[in-house]
């Protein structure tokens, strides 16, 4: 069912790319472009190609057939570049701004040429910075309603839907998410990542069988749930910003799950760093930096939630969904669901294989284990009043009683 | 992304189906078979060919590219030859005595050529002439027990079960199950079909705001919840029964959507039986086939929910599926979904297009009048009480408060 004809496929090189974007008619003189790659190597290849003379540039992305992040060698599918390639063109649709440009793409290369962001930062590290970005919340918020809305079947109806749906079928990508997010972080697994002086944690969580259970049920929401086209894995190191553009990139993990986990891994990733920087930030700085990690929390939903509400009252396929008696209850799953997937995201990102900087990078070594405890303290409050916390403010009201 | 090269596919005749089966190996001499086309004609072709010197038989199931039954001209995809024929085999690995054999398909024709059950009647005309079958319960039971959770992500875990449900991607005919079941009888919609003395009943519920809002919400869940592979149709009309055997037909409707929603349209049709035996059936065998009705409805969800755990338990995928505790929680969401979706089954057999013999009918209008009311007022307590009522007890004891 792939796209990808392998016997085509092979990996580039600095040099091979070259000759490939001038056939393309990408670049018109192989020798006035220079040519680096950036990618970290684990998953695709990045390639930045500059013209020399017009100082223009753009990004070539490949996929490549395994993953090394994940395992020293899990094969994964090169459709993957496909899935990546159309989720961003879906959501250009809607969003433009707000995400790369795609120039060109050849399925069977596992290739997307597209805009050049090197110009941009990623939002995890300008936050590791102490920048604060002003236009995260709207930007974040529209782009999650404008595409969990438009891919839903309220907007699309019975037949676009089942179509778009069905290009979207991720079975390797979502089996990564599957077993880092909701499987390994609760059982002894070999993936599972996580200091010694942590393993008391890490043990009272695995015993906690009332967690386990509920993460069972959301696990299940996960695997079944077709509501919408999800980016995938709309963590902040997805997200490449500067003061006034943001840009959210590498939905590879695109497929069609419950709206709540895009909004869930974004705020997860919020609060992780919120709980990192009263380890990490300047005393003097730590206030402002945690009112503005609350404040981008709380209007990064209320921009959501006033969009997607509006796009269902205006373009709701049917007359019984453009009513706020069935906006309610559509919103009030997607939150719940956005809690406990949130609750999910904070857990593995301190247990599980992949890290995340903003807490592994505290350098004070109790702080840091202190960050972690808390982390999956968090993690667990969100699954368990997933039900319970009726709007952001619950949740930056328990963020800042985490406050030093 | 059909299978179906449309420029190969003509619908066949009486003649041509016999010269196509002998050029396939088929049969082996034109001469010495009988065929006859018995299909209503509205969806498909149904031919019966009969070997005249060994008094072999088969059938020949061709697809046709409308649906006279919906609309006077409503296009159908030919590709639901293929799925019906995939849902056929896939059904066929676990309870291979329950479903008809299948010899030949062509996905170009959109052809099955199958085992003839022309030995076998349609369970609902059964039960319409007062007969009995005393293991209906069991085997639709097992059936559905086994083709629900083997189809499921329990089952079949991360990659398998997405590639199996891409396989399932039915636009066409869920289109139909949505409009049919979930939209149309519920507000003044074309394709509506109800006798005038019932226009007051109609009219109450065009205005019954909770129940509408309740059926939305069944809706949204029909449309997003891709548990496992249903069959999509499963009303007494789509069972073959003999005293001893019985064999589920037709499931061209199947698709990955939430398991009570099978179970459920099986119930809603023994449900509109009961209904309609109060005024059928002979004074004296009444309280036979009610009980009888009553049994097998408890009995069905018993022996499916009996199957389903043990499957569960002895074959789920995680570890953590394999307790209790995650198959209560399974069961009483199908349980849920069963009583809301049966509820909507019920309904839709009065008011909306495709009606059931059972209760159309009953000779007597002031009879049959009653029994649409009841049945309506029936398919309302199902929606509303879905979270209420905990097990087919709740159901059978509201059908004997309908008891004459």
């Amino acid at each position: 069912m792939t796209n990808v004809r392998e016997h085509v496929y092979e990996p580039f090189t600095e040099q091979s790319v070259l000759v490939y974007l001038e056939n393309k008619g990408l670049i018109t003189d192989i020798e006035q472009v220079t040519c680096k790659e950036v990618g970290d190597g684990n998953l695709n290849y990045v390639f930045i190609v500059k013209d020399l003379q017009t100082d223009k540039s753009l990004v070539v992305k490949q996929a490549l057939p395994y993953a090394k992040v994940v395992g020293e060698s899990w094969p994964l599918s090169l459709d993957r570049a496909r899935i990546e390639r159309q989720a961003l063109q879906e959501a250009a649709k809607y969003v433009p701004a707000l995400v790369p440009e795609v120039f060109h793409y050849d399925d069977d290369y596992a290739v997307t040429v597209m805009e050049d962001l090197s110009d941009h930062v990623i939002l995890r590290k300008g936050l590791l910075e102490g920048n604060l970005y002003p236009h995260i919340s709207a930007h974040i918020g529209t782009y999650l309603a404008e595409n969990l809305f438009n891919a839903s079947d309220e907007a699309l109806g019975p037949i676009e839907k089942k179509k778009l749906a069905r290009q979207f079928v991720n079975p390797d990508l979502c089996d990564i998410t599957e077993k880092l997010v909701f499987t390994d972080p609760y059982q002894n697994a070999e993936s599972n990542s996580y200091p010694e002086n942590l393993q008391e944690t890490v043990k009272s969580l695995w015993e906690d069988d009332r967690l386990i259970f509920e993460v069972a049920k959301l696990k299940k929401q996960f695997l079944t749930e077709g509501e919408t086209l999800l980016h995938g894995d709309l963590h902040t190191g997805s997200v490449f910003v500067t003061e006034k553009s943001t840009k959210v990139i590498d939905p590879e993990f695109a497929f069609y799950g419950p709206a709540g986990f895009d909004i869930g891994a974004f705020i997860a990733n919020l609060t992780l760093n919120y709980i990192a920087q009263q380890e990490r930030a300047d005393e003097n700085k730590r206030t402002e930096i945690s009112e503005y990690l609350l404040e981008t929390i709380e209007q990064t939903w209320a921009v959501f939630e006033k969009r997607y509400r509006e796009l269902l009252l205006e373009k709701g396929f049917e007359e019984r969904q453009r009513t706020n008696q069935y906006a309610d209850y559509v919103l009030e799953k997607i939150w719940q669901d956005t809690l406990g997937f949130a609750g999910c995201k904070t857990i593995r990102r301190i247990i599980g294989l992949a890290h995340v900087e903003d807490i592994d990078g505290i350098e004070d070594e109790a702080g840091r284990l202190q960050a972690q405890q808390r982390a999956i303290e968090t993690g667990r409050s969100l699954v368990f009043n997933r039900t319970v916390w009726r709007s952001p403010k619950s949740l930056t009201a328990y963020l800042k009683g985490l406050a030093k």
